[in-house]
């Protein structure tokens, strides 16, 4: 994996760039859509490809651990063959997912057990256990295993977390480092910063990352109901000390506010349910605003979804069709919403690159934030 | 409107004709794919244009009329702009939802009184009534409103509903012939054959529909419960009635083999919610036979839905993926399984119009009803 940075904007700490995997080129900064079990929710393939233009999906190791299993996915050849994406995959390393099964679940130092939230049945994640789960996947970029905390978080709490997260990520590249690839291609570790929002815990934290010296790093751990300040003030923190020529990763960001605010801090990757999630509640990103599809102010505006976009979906389809869709309870509803969000945030990204390499980045977002904002 | 017979098979009373209307021609034998509130359920319309190859879809005139609304579809232009389909569309009555809301609707020689499914608001249909909203929806080809007798039914009330059914016919046409499309482009006027199951009744019936000479004609209350042996014994005694140069519609049929034995009795026209009823289910109808996808045995098999059948969603998705998504209750599953299960209906009668062109169609029907029964 290789990664050029080509370009930082002059007004802000912004970059534009390119990522290199085995299944090819990503342009950063770039959104990457949450395909959890193998399927982004409501998106065929071909559509996210040709509509939404996605350059990397990702696969979340907890769902595709439990269904449809290792087996399966090792029989088809790895994720890729199995769900028939060929350009690159990102899985984070299930721990999120284990953490929030509050009441089932038990850290330990060897690792966290669960209970499977289908069946009941019994497992353990461990760091080791975690990387032999992602070499079976097959993602091209694979995340340690680490604790997100909740927050708000004690400090005390935050720092010993911290600690067993690092020495987590040892053993992560500890195993990693001794293991091969199953399908032929390389896959690269991301380790996570994390520290809640405690500037002390975030520059330790994100030293101890810079100096494993991995392809690319993350930051976990926000986005969990702080104020969107204070995730800023520890985006910006964490960037400042992380390598200038790897790409970072800011998990689960955001809104595309939130995207905008964290491109000019330095981050280059970003994914979130979001855009999907909100899609099947009738909520439209567009480049004017928020449309909420479901209010009768859209039942007679027979103007297309978002013609500025551009794309089949945000163009061919109508705000008044899209509101009968949602009234009507028709899946198809979701469907359009969830594949125009996605081309939504695609857009986003790539229009910020855009100004990016032209210089123009800085005084082009403050306006492209107010309307991103604006409820229509 | 016109329909030119193109061919007729040696060995059965199959026919290839094409139908031409306002919104661009039909080959027939054809089978409609029904959208019902203007949309065909979890298909977009792009794929049902390039995947399905759709040449005709059905609207609901009952579910219309309720959502979005008469006036919302007026000022959208009609149906088809509403939900941009470009090519035909036919609406039915509205008489079959309305009679099947037993208990709340009453039934007179005016018309139907019935409560609305969604808000229980009183509404009433008369064959009047009904050309007017058939006007205002704006499909190339409307239907007379008529009673659906159920099955089993007396011959008495058979009898008296029939009756009912033809003079609500002459007040269908006279409205129909004294008022003019809204859209500024040709609506043609379907009348509907009943009887249920008694020959006599539906002789009779078939005569008094041929003697009204409109533009094509239909075949109702079958496929309703009764044995197929009885339904192909009814269209064929119907169909050797109704005039050869007009098109046939059997409503509401059916299967895959349904379609072929109805084929060769002379049917032109089907319609029929099966391919994506039973879609959401995880039924894929394909040229080898008939796949419940959520079985275990599908769980490794990684060859696509149907090699044979070509086009994107059959060819592109395997065995093994739909499972898993239906396992994983994925949106993705339904849509497509939806829009394969069309693909495959469109093909069926694109080969049976080939085998009828190539005079063929005989010899080929029983081999591949055969297949279209084994279960996988």
């Amino acid at each position: 994996m290789t990664f050029d940075l080509l370009a930082q904007d002059p007004g802000t700490k912004a970059r534009a760039g390119l990522l290199t995997t085995a299944h090819g080129a990503i342009e950063t900064p770039i959104f990457m859509p949450v395909g959890t079990a193998g399927t982004v929710k409501a998106v065929g393939q071909r559509e996210l490809k040709q509509d939404v233009q996605a350059q990397i999906i990702l696969g979340n190791t907890y769902h595709l651990y439990l269904r449809p299993g290792l087996d399966v996915l090792q029989a088809a050849g790895g994720l890729h063959k199995f769900n028939g994406w060929d350009r690159p995959i990102l899985t984070d390393s299930g721990g999120y997912q284990v953490f929030s099964l509050s009441g089932t679940r038990k850290i330990k130092e060897e690792g966290v057990t669960f209970r499977s939230h289908i069946d009941g049945s019994k497992h353990l994640f461990s760091p080791e256990g975690v990387m032999d789960i992602q070499r079976r996947i097959g993602a091209d970029i694979i995340m340690a295993f680490d604790e997100c905390t909740p927050w708000p978080c004690e400090y005390d709490y935050a720092r010993r977390s911290l600690d067993m997260t690092h020495r987590w990520l040892k053993r992560c590249i500890q195993r990693l480092d001794t293991t091969e690839p199953l399908y032929g291609y390389e896959q690269n570790l991301f380790p996570i910063v994390q520290g809640s929002t405690f500037k002390d815990l975030r520059k330790q934290s994100a030293e101890f990352i810079a100096e494993q010296g991995r392809a690319g790093n993350a930051i976990g751990g926000l986005s969990v109901g702080e104020p969107a300040e204070l995730m800023y003030e520890m985006t910006e923190l964490v960037c400042d000390i992380l390598p200038q020529d790897k790409p970072r990763y800011l998990m689960g960001v955001g809104t595309p506010a939130n995207i905008l605010e964290n491109i000019a801090l330095g981050v280059d990757m970003f994914d979130c349910v979001m855009p999907t999630r909100n899609a099947r509640n009738g909520m439209l990103f567009t480049t004017q605003g928020i449309i909420n599809v479901t209010n009768k102010k859209w039942e007679l505006d027979f103007s297309p979804i978002d013609e500025t976009l551009g794309g089949h979906v945000s163009t061919f389809y109508t705000k008044a069709y899209m509101r009968h869709l949602f009234q009507a309870k028709e899946m198809l509803g979701a469907q359009i919403a969830s594949a125009h969000n996605l081309t939504f945030y695609l857009w986003l990204v790539k229009e910020a690159r855009k100004q990016i390499l032209a210089g123009t980045f800085a005084a082009w977002k403050p306006g492209m934030v107010e309307k991103l904002m604006t409820r229509l």
